[in-house]
């Protein structure tokens, strides 16, 4: 009999793994359940449909479930929440209470927005950013609105705020932080990123944590550090945390950073023991870094494509291992393109890892090549190893190669030495400097060990 | 008493390796000796001053002598030729008689252009692609041009073309191989080069040497095939061959490509035995290749860098090692990007290595993001090992940090399932697809091995 597989969960790291099971296995049974009615969308878009710089939220669905049912064979049902997992009797149950069996089961049942514990997150004119309904419903308010507040300033805050500046509202951001990009950047490369955003006009009330969101029937004004801010829309752009709602059910081990402990193939555990015929993708998952011995989440739109392949092979009877990550990212803030990998130096004193850094600036072309644009680079290593942990870039351009570049020499545990030696650059003037700025980094950080 | 440091050339290789020795030994006594009145510019930007992107000559020219000497304490003797190097007695001796003893010697003698043998190569109108002299020569010429004739179809030859294309001319390019960029592209990447020139109006001669050069006091044709092409300027862009006039006098080994073999440390060889105190860096010399076991050249500026760096730290009495290349190269050609890494088909053929390929098209941002440029990504590995071993990549923007990606995986020697497993892309709709086209490549060929 075929195998029949069920999916929980509709995103990146779902729909990635339902495909991959049936790449992986012809003849399997899949179905894909969701609460979402939208499917296939990559949530990273949302702030530039906002801006305008995308034309319509429609562009940004890469596939309707007509399309997966027919060209895939896969049973996609929206708007269908399972209510309970029986992992003994391998039972899925949903809402309305009609169940199916499974041989396989992938939870790739995403996250929430982390609300602050403040007054008035449920008024109208509060938004979170995480589904396309969230999305369309602030683009139908702008119209209505002067004042706009982004809550949290991690990159997608930072693209709304550049998206409602853009269309011509008085925007601050609120961060409880000192610095933009808290936790995978350090101070002095956020501040470049808050600066540009500063040169855009927009506000900051940094270092203080939201006071409460008021209004009568609406959002009418936030309060933060004692001050009134008056606005008619608040943002919500505070992180996301793991849906523990059905692992919780399931009894499923949570690891220490509040999201599911699996192993290398994406199983989760049950008081310690693996789980059979379960694996997990996307950001309900933690997993190891690559670029230090410890647990780590990778809650990002590509991380949730390579653990959708590897849940997916796997529930489809193949054999696939999900490695630790270094979770690269880039981000298009404004004019510039701000992109990292590895470790901050935040995050290697949270995990006790001795770093030393270093930094360059040049730019993306030859010198004399007009059009170049700056380009700043930091980089950090493991004083006791000398290998490459971290890597922070700014640039106006071409910064997404660099930064899977560096990713490279981190899964590679590759030491600033063997980086100078042996890690080559390509070079034509109208595309790069003869040496590359990245390199410069490098050999400023070996000048230190 | 201080070190005495002489240093031939005065190229990439040879200021490179003068700066490091000088960063190296704080009191050394350096020497730079050239035949070229220009010193410490980029080749590669010639083509780019002709087409008029770059404003003149002088902005290519990163420093003058006088910099060198005030900011870097190093005598830099231009229009100076080296006639002899005593090996035994450590001493070289200048065309004018005088001589200077060293401790330590760096050659970076590079290369000269290699002028296919037939009649009328020394017509007033034919130039070569290699010195600031030869570019002033040719945009001195221009105003009198109307046709002109490119002969190799290499990636100067291709950036020549588009330039003298882009100044009004009727360009012709003859190439004696089948396809453009013989050697380091296949052939049906580089058909899609050959297309894009095409459609900028540049013809093509193909499959056929040249078979001479006419005219009474200048050029007035070529002949090409039994046929005549009217022109007025043949640019030789028919590759650089190393300079083996010192190497020859000096007894050096010379390797089976024809340049200097050397030690990891960068030192020759003399009847098979290790030279001290002498190193080389740049276009003369054989190293080894880091995507198969087997010799090489790396004729690129940013190699030239790299083995600059390594020869001027050994020369000072400090210790760099040069690994294996793996040459990774990027040329802007009219509209396009053209890179490349490691082996292509026909190199691999070459060495005896026995390969697979996959292609991937895509775009170089999200589907639905407008802007994004088509991006074509050949990979190729190793069928016995399933080591990458080669990528070309044409693409609108953002080729270079790719290129420098693949790189670094060939370098490491990274087998195909491991880019699967561990080598993460950043995502972010303005600037990459949330799989990279480069990682959809590496799925196609694992799907083959």
């Amino acid at each position: 009999m075929a195998r029949k597989i069920i999916i929980i969960g509709s995103g990146a790291a779902g729909m990635t793994a339902a495909s991959t099971a049936r790449a992986t296995a012809k003849d399997a049974e899949i179905h894909v359940f969701t609460e979402d009615r939208h499917i296939a969308y990559s949530p990273c878009a949302i702030p530039f449909v906002i801006e305008g710089k995308i034309p319509d939220f429609n562009s940004i669905v890469m596939h309707q479930p007509e399309w997966y049912a027919k060209e895939r064979n896969i049973h996609v049902h929206v708007a269908t929440k399972v209510k309970e997992v029986d992992l003994d009797g391998k039972k899925v149950t949903l809402q309305d209470g009609a169940f199916h069996q499974f041989d396989s089961l992938v939870m790739a049942v995403g996250g929430n927005v982390l609300l602050p514990p403040v007054e008035g997150t449920k008024l109208p004119g509060v938004y979170p950013v995480r589904w396309i309904s969230d999305g369309e419903a602030i683009k139908a308010a702008l119209p209505k609105v002067s004042s706009a507040v982004v809550v949290g300033a991690g990159v997608i805050g930072l693209e709304m705020a550049i998206a409602l500046k853009h269309a011509g509202k008085d925007v601050t951001v609120v961060e409880m932080f000192n610095q933009v990009i808290p936790r995978i950047y350090d101070a002095d490369m956020a501040k470049m990123v808050q600066d540009h955003c500063e040169s855009l006009g927009i506000k900051f009330q940094m270092g203080t944590p939201l006071g409460s969101i008021n209004g009568k029937e609406a959002v009418e004004k936030i309060v933060v550090g004692g001050k009134d801010i008056p606005c008619q829309m608040v943002i919500m752009a505070t992180g996301v945390r793991p849906n523990l709602e059905l692992p919780n059910m399931m009894g499923l081990d949570i690891g220490p950073l509040g999201a599911v402990r699996v192993s290398p193939t994406l199983q989760p555990y049950r008081k310690g023991r693996l789980v059979k015929d379960v694996h997990l993708a996307g950001d309900v998952v933690m997993c190891e870094s690559a670029a230090v011995p410890g647990p780590t989440m990778s809650q990002l739109g590509s991380s949730a494509l390579r653990q959708g392949r590897v849940a997916g092979i796997n529930a489809a009877g193949g054999y696939a291992i999900h490695p630790g990550v270094t979770s690269p990212f880039i981000s298009v803030i404004g004019d510039i393109q701000v992109g990292g990998v590895g470790m901050s130096r935040g995050l290697a004193d949270y995990y006790g890892l001795r770093t030393v850094e270093a930094h360059a600036s040049g730019l993306t072309r030859a010198r004399y090549y007009p059009g170049g644009k700056p380009l700043h680079v930091k980089v950090l290593a493991d004083v006791e190893s000398h290998r490459i942990v971290g890597a922070q870039i700014v640039g106006g351009e071409e910064v997404t190669g660099r930064v899977n570049w560096m990713a490279a020499a981190i899964t590679k545990g590759v030491t600033v030495e063997e980086f100078l030696a042996g890690f080559e650059n390509a070079y034509c003037p109208p595309t790069s400097m003869v040496r590359d700025v990245v390199c410069e980094a490098v050999e400023a950080l070996a000048s230190k060990l």
